[in-house]
């Protein structure tokens, strides 16, 4: 990145824009907000547009009152997108993972930044801090801020906003993607004052009974393992999620369960929606369920995670998955 | 602690022993094993001891054919211990902490060294790091080995038991004991080549399917939430456990799920055995489950984590239970 001439760009007399991708998750909420607050401090006039509401064990992140909910108010969205010298495009690196909101951000005059880690970014970017192997957006924006000198103004905030991001993209520094440099940041952050069994707290234990109820159902009622194929498969329906007052966010991390069963090569969790199925996908090793999820399921992400859909029911969704896996694949 | 005399103590014609304490968990284990190769490497005739077996998911740890186990081989423990010129206690700081083997370590000619992390050590030690402060054993022995000039000798076995004890034991890098210290160290091991997600996997992707299960019937069927008082119980029946095949560990981390409720201020897992009940205690700030573990429960711990046990059923233990926490005791 030519950081000489980003900083020309991102200068007090700025309107910049922060996007980040569709149902946000940790990193797209705690990378956006972290770089908010940089730019804040920075004297620059910053937003952040989300596509879609992100769930509620996020909303506590300092400077998250001023996101603004692309489908809740577009006027306000698409005036902040197309009045901005710079968009930021951070977690994704393909304007269809930001939903309508991209034909907007195609269309902006502004100059494009990509901060992310995702494989096979698109190219239309002005500027492109894009690195597969970090563990997550949330450790760019430091390694960016770093860059561009701004370490100095690192605070509590930003250092809870960042580890959040760190953290969950992790899964508690757990991934492979966590690297010596994933630690030392960290370790910067809490020199900062970051304090994190609060952020765990936050994000981890705010859980709702009913979503618990909803856990220990998938797990008791719903859950295959089989074991020569040492793949996990959980999946959900529509109506079994109603029963337990399903809210965004309720089925996060059931995956992993999936994966910590021992001898469990690739989980896939299948949660299905109003008119089509979710998949995520979890694995182990050299099993590439971007692959996978890229060649049957519409989807795609990284080796070890990924995600996709198809416009089926659960149960279509879960012959489909069987099929695919007992002719089509091999791990 | 004295460096220098230490360095005189630890030299190719010693022999050491280092012991930890009972029901041996990954920071007992893995600080005791990393401590070991740090000895070996200085060609140091070095032995692990410990009271009785480690659970198995922990014995993937290099070293770990080498450990003797009291019970199970006394005549070599006891004469171990009596030729030893220096014995480590690690990660316990009281001799009643490993049982038997208290009395023989106690009359040992040899010198003492404690390295450790609980409160209150008993001062027999004739050389002692406790620092109440530091995240784990493994932390200490870190420390330890770098005061001593040894940190050339980081390897990737060393950094494997030593991460499997900091890791355990914050949690995660959850615990308010996690400090930007411990993940700079965490960062040193992975420049030494460890690869944290194999050691997670070897930890905790360990799931029988069965647990799965039975922590999915807990939740579903055996979970009070009361939302007025902050209280989570689960509690789980000798036949309920035999149903889903329970093996020792099984039940292990279901009572933070009580606590992961929102406003979930104490939580209590129940745990029936063949003549008694077992009670795990856990609780958020200021509630101090220590004092009520003691009070009522035979039994105490810390502030925020506690045990107890009494001699009736489930059910009655349930009542007795809600029968306190009705007229006994304020949140």
């Amino acid at each position: 990145m030519e950081y000489e001439r980003i900083k020309e760009l991102l200068v007090p007399s700025s309107k910049v824009v922060i996007t980040t991708h569709r149902s946000p998750d940790g990193d797209a909420i705690g990378s956006s907000l972290g770089l908010y607050h940089f730019l804040i401090l920075n004297g620059i006039e910053a937003s952040v547009i989300i596509p879609d509401p992100d769930p509620e064990f996020l909303r506590w992140m300092a400077g998250h009152e001023h996101i603004t909910v692309f489908e809740l108010d577009q006027e306000k969205a698409k005036s902040l997108i197309s009045e901005a010298n710079v968009i930021f495009s951070l977690d994704y690196n393909r304007l269809d993972r930001i939903a309508e909101m991209g034909a907007w951000v195609e269309k902006a005059s502004a100059k494009k930044i990509l901060i992310d880690h995702h494989i096979d970014p698109a190219t239309y970017f002005d500027f492109s801090l894009s690195d597969t192997s970090a563990s997550s957006t949330a450790q760019l924006v430091f390694q960016f801020a770093d860059n561009l000198g701004w370490n100095s103004l690192l605070n509590k905030e930003i250092a809870e906003c960042l580890y959040s991001g760190i953290m969950t993209d992790t899964g508690s520094f757990k991934f492979s993607s966590t690297s010596a440099y994933t630690h030392r940041v960290v370790a910067d952050l809490m020199d900062a004052g970051l304090v994190p069994d609060h952020v765990h707290n936050s994000i981890f234990d705010n859980n709702s009974y009913d979503r618990l109820q909803l856990l220990g159902y998938a797990l008791s009622n719903k859950f295959e393992f089989d074991a020569d194929l040492g793949i996990s498969i959980i999946g959900v329906s529509l109506s079994e999620k109603n029963r337990f007052k399903y809210q965004k966010g309720d089925t996060e991390g059931l995956v992993n369960y999936g994966l910590s069963v021992k001898g469990s090569k690739m989980a896939v969790f299948l949660s299905e929606e109003l008119n089509f199925t979710k998949f995520s996908f979890r694995s182990k090793g050299q099993v590439d369920v971007n692959k996978i999820a890229r060649a049957y399921f519409n989807g795609g992400g990284h080796k070890n995670a990924a995600g996709g859909r198809l416009d089926i029911s659960l149960k279509d969704a879960i012959n489909y998955l069987k099929d695919v896996i007992q002719n089509k694949i091999s791990l």
